[in-house]
């Protein structure tokens, strides 16, 4: 099949790109040194290729994608780095499952549910989940008394993963893993699990990164000058033009916004419709042409598509469900 | 079944919100004078509640709709307000399908489809789709043509319904409307389709207005001052707390972004993640607490969920699929 074949908005994963990502992630941090988060492409035939390379370990953030992950036989061990109060699902989970708490009534919850691992998840400055550092070692014991086996720690730098000046990420990234490992000093256990795309060659402290955009890449992470290749598109369709500009039929509903516009190749996006793209481009366009929306944030982006095409050029080589959406 | 039932984030429709403001539009624009849009919602069963008021016409914006409502028995006349080049499945669906076409390119791919109805869609004033109104007479000729009917001309002044200030909304309806009058005195026909919930009360020049946003409305529209109430909310449970902030598990994959951030009764919200929300609340909050959210763009809010819930206080009466989403 080829692209020309696809309908319209469709996401594409360049394969060149996708595959160069994969082994230069690999080759940086290598088995059990990276768990990819799955929630940057929610779906289970793009995890079993970063399996085969040497990932088995994996980070989710909602109970569906620990539930789909299990379900695909990629549950040798994984991390809902999230706090959930209703962890009835995750009990009976066909999985090594452990789960982040950052107070009493996590940890209440995941005994309730019948779930024996977890990790303290401590906040090292992004103002989200987890607990104070100094709270970290009186959770562990509180989860400990409950019986729960205590793997470790987690702390996620997401106030620092996007930030454009290196400098400014490693120093920033080294003040959030000092508190991280102050806790961890606290917790005991062999995980401290951290990091994004961002900071995934900065990050020295932590024992596994929880990298998930660097598979697919988008705009964001693209100015940060890292080593990954953009590789996921939105394929559209020009359905109208005028002498200023040109639309496109992909828009509010194939793209996540929450970074600002996406980008085109040779053209300025001027805004986004539910289902149209408005751009000026700088060459000739007409009716029918085919064009790449590039996303600004790859997460949602991919939650608003049903399925996401492997592409070789013009060649559509795979076509792979986005089977962990939903809650 | 009660609101405390459901796993979060649940998408929430307060029945007498809904049922208000589809009695206050019915009553507004009565029959066909109402075609409502069924981007805004998605959902067959919602239509549905729309037709049993007295609208059975119809707005989509993509194929999938199109299909969808089709398959529901909902295609008495169905207008697809949009440019699509492949046409082939709409040219088998079972009910009346009119398309809107503003190029050669376009009316030659709905005679190719085996669709036989178009409208002249026509630019208005926002830069996205539609012909000049001095070429939709020229259109509505090679329509013709092609033995196509030409029912009329479609003008959506998408520019002007979201505009604060009343009077400059009735203004540049007016100024938007008399473009399209004299599209339409080319063009002839019987359909003057134009307007969205914005604009439903002020414009007087349209035959039919294509509001959609209406039913549930969003923190957007919730401004203008409208008849309308909030119907629509994202359920969430609040899963993290610390002294100045506490954090609930919805975010950026339950809520569409691109009118900004959500809104929170007696809370402010700080900024989204991918699956929570960080807000301040006024008073006090405890993990396992539910709250709602109220999303800032309908649209894109809705496209992110698998169903809708229908509650009257916290009792669910009634589950909808969101069945109209992809493409």
């Amino acid at each position: 099949m080829k692209t020309t074949d696809l309908q319209t908005p469709a996401l594409l994963v360049d394969a060149d790109a996708f595959e160069h990502n994969l082994a230069t992630m690999a080759k940086a941090l290598p088995g059990p040194r990276l768990r990819p988060h799955v929630k940057a492409h929610k779906c289970t035939a793009l995890a079993r290729r970063q399996a085969a390379v040497g990932h088995r370990t994996f980070t989710c953030a909602t109970i569906r994608e620990m539930e789909g992950m299990a379900a695909a036989g990629l549950g040798e061990d994984l991390l809902l780095a999230n706090e959930v109060l209703d962890m009835s699902r995750l009990g009976r989970l066909a999985a090594r499952v452990t789960v982040a708490v950052d107070s009493e009534a996590t940890i209440d919850a995941v005994v309730e549910g019948g779930v024996r691992e977890v990790v303290i998840d401590v906040n090292v400055g992004l103002p989200r989940c987890g607990c104070m550092p100094d709270d970290a070692g009186r959770l562990a014991d509180y989860a400990r008394a409950k019986r729960l086996a205590v793997r470790g720690v987690m702390g996620y730098e997401g106030h620092v993963v996007g930030l454009d000046d290196r400098a400014a990420r490693e120093r920033l990234c080294e003040e959030s893993m000092q508190l991280l490992l102050a806790a961890h000093a606290q917790v005991g256990g062999e995980l401290v699990s951290a990091g994004g795309t961002g900071t995934y060659d900065c990050n020295r402290w932590a024992t596994e990164i929880q990298a998930g955009s660097y598979a697919l890449m988008d705009t964001a992470y693209g100015k940060l000058g890292l080593p990954f290749r953009r590789a996921l598109s939105v394929l559209a369709t020009v359905i109208s033009v005028s002498p200023a500009y040109a639309v496109a039929d992909c828009g509010l509903k194939s793209l996540g916004m929450d970074h600002g516009n996406p980008a085109m190749d040779d053209a300025q996006v001027w805004f986004c419709s539910d289902e149209h793209t408005t751009f000026a481009a700088s060459g000739g366009v007409r009716v029918g042409d085919r064009v790449r929306v590039w996303p600004s944030h790859v997460d949602p982006t991919v939650a608003y598509h049903e399925r996401m095409h492997v592409v070789r050029g013009d060649e559509v080589v795979e076509t792979w469900a986005v089977d962990l959406r939903g809650w």
